[in-house]
């Protein structure tokens, strides 16, 4: 049986596994971010050491380790070109891990490890082209076309939140205007479930909130599932920016499968139905060349670590 | 010397050229599109041998024919899924073709070929990464990557004129609504063009018009020339789309160039450097990352014939 080992670091957390052959994790281990790159180099390296060790084994036996990670990776240089959440410019993040670890080491883009891990071991199983839509904080995502991870012409694109949807609109965090995941992210939902509950004082959704804490991305869902006039109208709304954004990726890529994960995809039938439904709207020639299933990502917060250890497969 | 036969079939002509390997049309010829599949395949047939037969040759003699058509093809089959435009549903065009073009045929959609030719012998030429947008009647393109065509999962992707812009704005000729076509095609251009002139009776592309007949694509650009504030402002709106456009197609696929075609790029600078200016505006991460360099394609109509022609080079 073979071992392997990955990493999918995040701005908060850095999560690692030991992943067997038949996709399985293990062993799990997580460690707070540090601050600098070189600590978080250090802490992945221990990481990988430890998750080994737990297996009885050290990390020469283990034939190879892959890391996710926030930002724009260039397969080929093994550096991170830019990672906006931790503010890292250009780092040989590839270079330094494997000074560290002393077996094959490979880097990726966590969103794109994800799809990498559904499509091997997850809701894309048996796949060859997937497009997997993250709605969570942000917008990522991967796309996996003719079984290998397709990253642009430079290896830093598929940037899926960050395409138009909304000329004019709402900055996203990216500074760019009118982003997809200013609309489809969790932080979205959030910002339109506030509009609307302000707008409707007798909402059931303030009760929610008296009940449950502040707003979150399942306070529409909850209150749309007990009829509320209004969340349903936040739902619908929210239902059609990702319809719309996910029908120009159809269009684009014309995936066998699209898988939706992220936070929000926990809400299953009640989103994706909605989206199957819309989705014709906004896929070219869709009454004639049909439109792709569209299912929820089924590993979670595993995809990543489990891509990553077998993002080799799919680069 | 090795000559080939690339044929460019549109809605109203099929256009058709003997290349030879230095890429260059040595004959071309053109016929009114009949009404029918079949008729249309008697017609490409009958255009091949005559050009061959112009250069002295028989078509056994030319060891590929290529074929761009409209509308979304399938590479494996060969088959023209649908074709809006000629309103054709599922044709086994590849396999008609054959049976009255004694020598290899392939077919390919019409705006990739354009992109084929332009990598090949246009304004991409020694570049294996090219994004071309054609900003034409409509809002078509290509993507190269790594030296390859581009199409997405099933071979019908890259509908680049189909990829959301304005949500809940106009409806694009192809059903969607807000599609990047309906803002950025000449279409497009003409409709932003007669409304800003509704709002300003004074500018002066009322008088363009008296001289030059109805309003074209050119109208607003030749009166912005000569100061026109209303022109100005219809051609900086204008630049708006097609930079947010691209900008979200840049952050998809990272191209080492993109290029310009369409009638519209018959502007030159005057269109691309507002683009280049606008862009880093809808590039992710792009101060980082930077911004892929704009050029105007150099094939004209000549990139859809010669792309078909060594479309079997980048398939």
């Amino acid at each position: 049986m073979e071992y392997r080992i990955g990493i999918d670091m995040g701005g908060t957390f850095i999560k690692a596994g030991l992943v067997d052959e038949s996709y399985r994790i293990l062993y799990k281990d997580k460690v707070a971010t540090a601050a600098t790159f070189l600590e978080v180099c250090d802490q992945m390296a221990a990481l990988a050491s430890g998750l080994a060790e737990r297996a009885g084994l050290t990390i020469a036996d283990i034939p190879f380790v892959g890391v996710g990670t926030p930002g724009s990776t260039v397969s080929e240089t093994g550096r991170l070109a830019y990672a906006m959440n931790v503010n890292w410019v250009d780092v040989p993040l590839q270079e330094e891990l494997s000074k560290r670890i002393p077996t094959k080491v490979r880097i990726c883009n966590d969103a794109n490890c994800a799809a990498i891990g559904e499509t091997i071991a997850g809701g894309g199983k048996g796949c060859r082209n997937v497009l997997l839509i993250t709605l969570g904080t942000g917008v990522g995502g991967g796309i996996i076309m003719d079984g290998k991870l397709f990253t642009g012409g430079d290896g830093m694109g598929v940037e899926l939140g960050h395409t138009p949807l909304v000329l004019g609109g709402l900055r996203c965090t990216c500074g760019i205007i009118g982003c997809f995941e200013a609309y489809a992210s969790v932080t979205g939902l959030i910002r339109q479930t506030k509009e609307m509950m302000e707008k409707n004082p007798d909402s059931c959704m303030h009760e929610w909130v008296r009940e449950h804490g502040p707003v979150n991305g399942k306070t529409a869902y909850d209150c749309a599932q007990k009829g509320d006039k209004a969340a349903l109208q936040v739902c619908d709304q929210y239902e059609t920016y990702v319809a719309a954004g996910v029908g120009g990726m159809i269009n684009i890529f014309r995936p066998e499968l699209v898988l939706i994960g992220g936070g929000i995809s926990a809400q299953g039938e009640y989103l994706l139905q909605p989206i199957r439904e819309k989705l014709p709207d906004y896929v070219f020639a869709s009454k004639v060349i049909g439109v792709p299933p569209v299912k929820a990502a089924t590993l979670g917060n595993a995809a990543g670590t489990i891509g990553a250890a077998y993002l080799d497969r799919m680069i």
